[in-house]
């Protein structure tokens, strides 16, 4: 393990902020910033801004032009070794002529894996990697989640009463959470290559499931989970002026057409019982790019989900009241028959937003669920 | 309002230190600190320890001696002028020549309530009141609300995982929690001056609801609320070596009896459909001297203390886990028809408790319900 000095922190601090930048923009890119230091001095940065666009190092070097030669260069995921929609950074750097390069993380891409690092080696450059790495997989945890996985990183977001309802037993369920906490909802959209809804909360709210709040160059797909087609293709989601993915278990072709005619991707993925095969479904979204998927269902598709092991984390925005044990609950999970069977979570940061809190969970293997 | 100095407040700040103290054993008399100052040095401190014993001004002037002469008293609550089982402060501060006394706050004990900051008045010394009056004020929540409302301070505990669930719908409960958590209750126990639980916890847990985790000179009074009298008089709570108080509905003496020959106290307080009037009951036990109540009880008793607007505070433990919307809820309200009927609550403090959660919220008024 190389021993980092101070400067080194600092600098690869600056530059997963830099990274930092591209995080509702650079989808199904990973987030990447570069800082080039000359002595103790910045001379180029940059970071990635979107999928088809240069590099961070491409940025940084440019800004660096001649003062490259002999720096270091930070870069928060290892330097591309191959020839995508882009040359690779890797020559680039090399051609630059730094003599260092030191790499938060190596790239879980396949094309990549550790080929970047040792092209710049070869090269003569000093090459280390694994500074502050926790956080530039943190920031990339969609992008390493699909290409490691071949599955989404998936963020379940709910909100609730303090005693665990969404809505009353009569349905009346709007505004529970504050406005402060739905417009934090945005900003997790905003940064998610996907979002998932199920069938029932189409029909129940019709929501768009887009950005609206503030300005952004990119809006998430979204993707409906309808087994049975019970979805009106006249709903708001099919219609908003972004991408939509329909998954279904129903493989009759006649009944997807009036879905495919608003521009929607339908895919048949039938699985047991007539639903929609999950982990199909996020192969699937995998496949086309999803890194970041957030939900927002009800309680039977996110009961779904984590009975099926298929969630990461859980962003619970808890308001401040009580609804009662009549009141309709979180997560429809199969009866329990001991505590073994429970969903092991652990808390991860606590925020207050507004009148509410906002708890961030990471789940853990289910006993013998 | 005075502008009170620097170092007035850290004087103060250490006479709430030293009432602090005494958390867990003045009951049912308030916490009390005092610091008696001369110039810039501490020359006496003291604090009430416990009831009948001496009160923090006796304790500090002994130690300040002839130093208290021409001394600031820096007291947490107005100095007492009546001869209640020790003879009043506001004497002892005058006979000892103290120039100036500075109490955080008021008594609103009925039969000190200004007298004492009157007679100091009188006897020409200077009077200065409410500096941190807050802080003072939240140590004897329970001790003020018996003295203002006649009724305790009513802190509901419960334990629940992250969606609202206190047990599977089988009934198997036992350590959700964590073992911290459960450290924390009983601390929470400790200070309270009685602990009420439901005839259906009785029954499902036979608990004790004593202080065993740590030493403590002074077990909490325990309270059963039985309206139909089905609780054992053999439960471990009517035999655990600390008082207990039956409150029923049961006006019957004959059935009484076998409580009685426990050493229960039993108290028919029979109110609507043949359950515990609870208003008389919080009444019954202010009157017993009980100043912060906290209740350790079912989904029932909460629901029934949370809808009637008896309830100030709820600490809840919240265990990172998910049990599923069939497992049981934490509180029964009645079925709410609209959300302007639900209980308002809000954060006031979070902490993490080992692996757990602690919410610590107020209780707002009740919509409409």
């Amino acid at each position: 393990m190389t021993a980092f000095s101070a400067n080194d922190h600092s600098f690869m601090q600056r530059a997963l902020r830099l990274a930092a930048l591209g995080v509702n923009t650079t989808s199904p890119n990973p987030r990447v910033g570069c800082v080039i230091v000359q002595g103790d001095e910045v001379v180029g940065e940059g970071w990635h801004r979107r999928a088809g666009e240069p590099h961070a190092e491409v940025h940084a070097l440019a800004e660096a032009g001649a003062r490259a030669r002999g720096a270091t260069a930070y870069v928060t995921l290892e330097p591309c070794s191959h020839h995508g929609r882009t040359p690779p950074c890797a020559d680039a750097l090399v051609r630059a002529g730094v003599s260092r390069v030191v790499a938060a993380m190596v790239d879980p891409f396949p094309e990549v894996a550790g080929r970047g690092l040792e092209k710049l080696h070869a090269a003569g450059i000093t090459v280390e990697s694994g500074l502050l790495a926790d956080e530039a997989a943190r920031l990339n945890k969609g992008f390493i989640s699909r290409v490691s996985r071949g599955r989404p990183w998936v963020t379940l977001k709910a909100g609730a009463s303090v005693d665990g309802r969404t809505a009353l037993a009569n349905g009346l369920s709007q505004w529970i959470t504050s406005p402060e906490a739905r417009l934090d909802v945005q900003r997790l959209r905003a940064r998610s290559c996907a979002v998932l809804t199920g069938s029932g909360t189409v029909l129940a709210d019709d929501p768009r499931l887009t950005v609206r709040e503030f300005g952004t160059s990119r809006q998430p797909m979204r993707v409906v989970l309808d087994s049975a087609l019970t979805t009106s293709p006249q709903a708001a989601i099919y219609r908003a002026d972004a991408p939509t993915f329909l998954a279904t278990a129903c493989t009759d072709p006649s009944r997807h057409a009036p879905y495919l005619v608003q521009g929607v991707e339908v895919l048949a993925l039938p699985g047991a019982d007539g639903r929609v095969d999950l982990d199909a479904l996020l192969s699937a979204l995998a496949a086309r790019g999803v890194g970041e998927l957030m939900v927002e269902a009800g309680a039977t598709l996110n009961g779904a989900l984590l009975s099926a092991g298929l969630v990461d984390e859980i962003i619970l925005y808890m308001a401040p009241m009580l609804l009662g044990a009549d009141a309709r609950g979180l997560f429809a999970l199969p009866a329990l028959q001991s505590l073994d069977d429970k969903v092991e979570l652990s808390f991860k940061e606590v925020d207050r937003v507004g009148p509410d809190l906002r708890l961030s969970l990471t789940v853990g293997q289910r006993g013998r669920g």
